[in-house]
């Protein structure tokens, strides 16, 4: 079932699954409309037989809000999606997710070091992994951002998949790994700085808890979790994680950067976890002259954030989110094992619907 | 002409033009959809009489493209926008550019240091920018992004403005201010590292000239011009602002990480100054890992960086090209004055009508 013959060397393009863009020509997977999921395998590619996708938080929102949100709307949205574009890529917010399975067969020349029958977890986007789903998500009630699912999906050469871990459940370790570039690239930012105050906004969600736990790891002197609701307030000061827990809605520039400023900020580092839009500016100005801010939130916009920094005379770094960061999977991992605090915040956080909802 | 008593303390929300806001309701004013340009100040602001606008090259290009481009058109547009926004802040790209005009009334508690009669230039964008048009854009003839214009704009307390230089003529120092986020940042990025290579996509622009000039002082080991067109090839060489100088569509991410690879690359800097979409991926190919890719072109797409990135195992860091940086405009004035290939390229730029402009 491979493409070509073994021993052929596969150009830099095809590492990078260009030879998979049906159009527009040219351009990578993930700037594409719509690949080819074709089952055959090229030399240094792998077949994943899927077992489950996790939809991308600001993704997941869109389909629910645009749909009506019922199982049936649901299914048939995500399945529309993939049967046009042969991938799982919303085409409203640009965003994907991930997803886990089996390894069905390996090309030969995979540089991935995978083999028939790994359970693993892809780290690359659903936005760039072609991807044919065979079960018309029966299982799948719609109600929650992780889907089970029968089909396939391609690695390519220059893809990340992470054998899942034995003694973590999958639908945990799925959650982990979506978001396990956020704590790293925190954890990176924060280690270059002295005893740093770090702002988490979105500190009771999945990135944000383990964002916090990997700022305190690396020498954060106060960690301020920003939360939307009072029931997040409260989940959030139980777990811990943050040294300072204040209730504010991120969109809401001068009360966020009040209620920050309260806590003992303004902050150093700026970590944005939530997964609405309209929170550049708020953050921005919870942020210190000199510091930085880290968008992870997909429904970040580029020009709301450099226009709005111009515009308030801040001299703040913006990093958008890279969602890969070496060693990213381990450390994540590695987190949700020594903190029984973040794992609790995975544990709660199934089927929520509050209406800011932390990624 | 003041809205309040002198000696009234403006409020935190003030000082950013929060007030001026009319909807939606608590957002900073570049967030918002429309603005109150009402001539009468408060007691930190500063009214301008406008001379000129400076359209940011991606919403030119826009209103071009969609427009049909006759003056006629061009003028509607504009005066559309502002009527309707109270600001010159295009709906479709979210950006503006900025503006000269002459100081007409400074409030009393204005720290922004400036008098009557002073010739300035708003280092602020005009999306935030309280603008109102009196003129139908008589003078404009829709060729260029330079718009004479009469009418007045309002700047707040926490606005940057600068006074214009006596040595250098109205529509450059205008053009260079437009763009001094982009040296200004490329400096200090570049600064950071011992001799990185530093690509520039779309290096024979505005602001890739001077980010050239600047990577270069700020130690650059070499400078790889990127460029469109034979044309703006052989304006590159020209200038002698690039160690090399390769030409590449900066949207077709193989053709351009090629290009750079074999002009000394992969760079351990990249900055984007282009101004059409998708170029992020080609930028992150071009970078090498832990290299740093700065995004100052209003095209760019968060999504498409942080996936694009994330989707090829790509560790570097991608900055949102913020618009201030302490110093830039001094450093931009300085770049022109003392570099005349830089000047050269400025006075080539009027009107210029390629598929692929720099900014």
């Amino acid at each position: 079932m491979t493409r070509s013959t073994p021993g052929h060397q596969p150009s830099p393009g095809a590492a990078l699954g260009v030879h998979r863009v049906l159009e527009p020509a040219g351009v990578l997977p993930q700037a594409a409309w719509r690949l080819d999921p074709d089952s055959a395998i090229g030399p240094d590619e792998v077949r994943i037989q899927v077992e489950r996708l996790n939809l991308d938080a600001a993704s997941y929102r869109q389909l629910r809000e645009s749909s009506g949100g019922t199982a049936e709307a649901m299914r048939a949205a995500v399945l529309a999606i993939v049967a046009e574009r042969g991938k799982m890529q919303n085409p409203v917010t640009g965003s994907g997710g991930m997803l886990t399975g089996v390894v069905e067969e390996a090309g030969p020349q995979s540089p991935l070091g995978l083999a028939a029958g790994d359970r693993i977890a892809t780290l690359v986007s659903l936005s760039l992994t072609p991807l044919a789903i065979t079960d018309g998500l029966a299982g799948w009630d719609g109600a929650s951002e992780q889907v089970p699912c029968a089909g396939h999906a391609i690695l390519f050469g220059r893809s990340i998949a992470t054998v899942l871990p034995d003694d973590l459940p999958g639908p945990l370790a799925l959650a982990v790994l979506d978001v396990c570039g956020a704590p790293a690239l925190t954890h990176r930012v924060v280690s270059t700085m002295t005893s740093p105050v770090v702002a988490i906004l979105g500190a009771a969600g999945k990135s944000g808890s383990l964002s916090a736990a990997a700022a305190r790891r690396a020498g954060a002197r106060s960690v301020i979790g920003v939360v939307p609701t009072p029931r997040e307030e409260a989940v959030l000061r139980r777990s811990g994680l943050a040294d300072q827990v204040v209730l504010a809605d991120a969109r809401d520039p001068l009360a966020l950067s009040g209620a920050v400023a309260g806590a003992g900020g303004p902050a150093d580092v700026t970590v944005v976890c939530v997964d609405v839009p309209d929170c550049e500016g708020g953050a921005v100005l919870a942020t210190a002259q000199g510091g930085t801010v880290i968008f992870f939130s997909m429904a970040t916009s580029f020009t709301a954030a450099a226009l709005g920094a111009e515009g308030v005379a801040a001299d703040v770094t913006m990093l958008i989110g890279n969602g890969y960061v070496p060693g990213h999977a381990q450390m994540a991992l590695g987190l949700i094992r020594a903190e029984p605090a973040v794992r609790a915040i995975f544990a709660g956080r199934t089927g929520t619907t509050q209406s800011v909802v932390a990624i």
